[in-house]
């Protein structure tokens, strides 16, 4: 089987309340290749500018991850400055710097335009149809968006969102885009724009899925120690897409399987700022975890 | 089995976004007691004034509750009045009258100190500890309380968390309660304080329960349309502990079936208006959604 992701590949500067870490490793890409590449080989589609580390690229690189669509564009890196608060679900974003971001236009090596698993990361809705439409025969593809779209270019993403199976989303994206306070009418609601699967995102509190047939809901694996909560949706979402990749198929059970897969990925990450908890995980630190959080839901 | 619950019975004044109730019935012994009224026959200990409706009296000897406990006495019945917000997990009160409430000594009539499970609601801590000094051989008792004794007796409270079997708090409580702002860290420095089950309520997110050995997370039954979320936490408690003494046992298992019933009945309580809906509710209501449950956290 095969997995491709297109979305950003950035340097971020985070600040926590008790730290801070410059211009490291991030973007939704990345954090997405890497959680999914403990279960498959990723394809990614992405840009990064001439002041990209080749420290990070040899990260992606020692992963394994199948980097024939990273693009090396004169310029900078897209950048990303935020703070988060005592509570790790609140997050401010203080600078954002598109520089070669801006002008992208994922183009997919041949090769890519036959991939069975497709992550369009969260990038402009436009673009992402602009991928859609280079996939010829895909077995799955999911995406994720942000509140900037909703409100600026809702038409293109609601035309993109028809397209898809999976729909991930967090709850005030839900209540924006359905206009409605209840967040299981809005899971039941979002059902309607074409994805089979809504997984509407509560961040620490888990997850609702909403599939045509029924709701399932899902706790997140308990951390006690959240150093640093950025990239925790785009791995929830690698370690997900990554197994059913490896599974290469999409039924019920496996869905059920990969959701607990990328739950105990995004508890991982948040142990550690960046990247840096992935880059140091093991399959069997992953599979101990699935273990626990399988009694933690087993009543 | 025994069922014996302490707590306030009320009149409250209730504003949502949508809609207001004036002086219905309410307080958290009432909730308790309607709630676990499907599984026992429970005891309630708690004091009315003059004004008490007999409508409301006999709301409760229909539900075929012992009210041998509860106290008639000159003055006026404890009075509340609260506003939600678009978010039924935020509350504002506006305006508390002790009345009656205000002098209550909880006295047990003889055949309610022989009781195998107790639930002591959120009164005063000393008054608490009252009730526990007449209890004879109990199987297991439950408390509750609120951040008002965390700030005013704390003392009490913790002296009174030592002798307790289960724990039920909401977040901030813990929070509050441990100085931690992680909510796991916060679960399980709670086990330290004595009780053997921690019940760390999250209101539409569900709840984490914390044992000595390990942790449950625990969903919320999805609920499309919150009428009024005054009392779900005591009928959670109500459902949880009126199927415990219907079983006459608290192993793990029990415990486990004894957390969705709590959590089934919840979620019927907040669909109308004060305990109406517990009052229209049948038990096969209760066993379909029991069912549905189950099927919302298979995976």
């Amino acid at each position: 089987m095969s997995l491709l992701v297109v979305g950003s590949i950035a340097l971020d500067t985070i600040h926590t309340p008790q730290d801070s870490r410059e211009r490291i490793l991030g973007g939704s890409c990345v954090y997405f290749a890497l959680a999914s590449s403990f279960f498959t080989r990723p394809r990614i589609v992405g840009v990064v500018g001439e002041d990209f580390p080749n420290e990070y690229y040899n990260l992606l690189k020692e992963r394994d991850i199948d980097l024939e669509g990273l693009k090396i564009s004169p310029g900078k890196t897209f950048f990303w400055e935020g703070r988060y608060d005592e509570n790790p679900d609140y997050r401010e974003t203080i600078k954002v710097e598109l520089n070669v971001f801006s002008t992208f236009q994922p183009v997919l090596p041949e090769k890519y335009q036959y991939s069975d698993f497709v992550f369009l990361a969260n990038i402009d809705p436009d673009l992402q149809a602009n991928v859609l439409n280079q996939i010829k025969k895909p077995k799955l593809i999911a995406l994720d968006s942000m509140d900037w779209w909703i409100e600026h270019k809702l038409e293109s993403l609601l035309n993109v969102i028809k397209r898809i199976d999976v729909f991930f989303v967090n709850e005030d994206e839900a209540k924006m885009l359905t206009q409605r306070a209840n967040i299981i009418k809005a899971g039941k609601e979002l059902i309607k724009l074409g994805p089979s699967l809504i997984i509407l995102k509560k961040g620490t509190h888990g997850a609702l899925v909403f599939s045509k047939e029924r709701i399932f809901a899902f706790p997140a694996h308990p951390v006690e120690d959240v150093i640093d909560p950025t990239g925790a949706g785009d791995t929830f979402a690698g370690g997900f897409m990554g197994f059913l990749d490896k599974k290469g198929k999409a039924n019920l059970s496996t869905i059920c399987k990969a959701l607990i897969y990328g739950s105990v990925l995004a508890s991982f990450v948040v142990e550690d700022f960046g990247v840096n908890k992935l880059l140091t995980l093991t399959y069997k630190d992953i599979k101990k975890r699935y273990r626990e959080f399988k009694k933690l839901v087993a009543y």
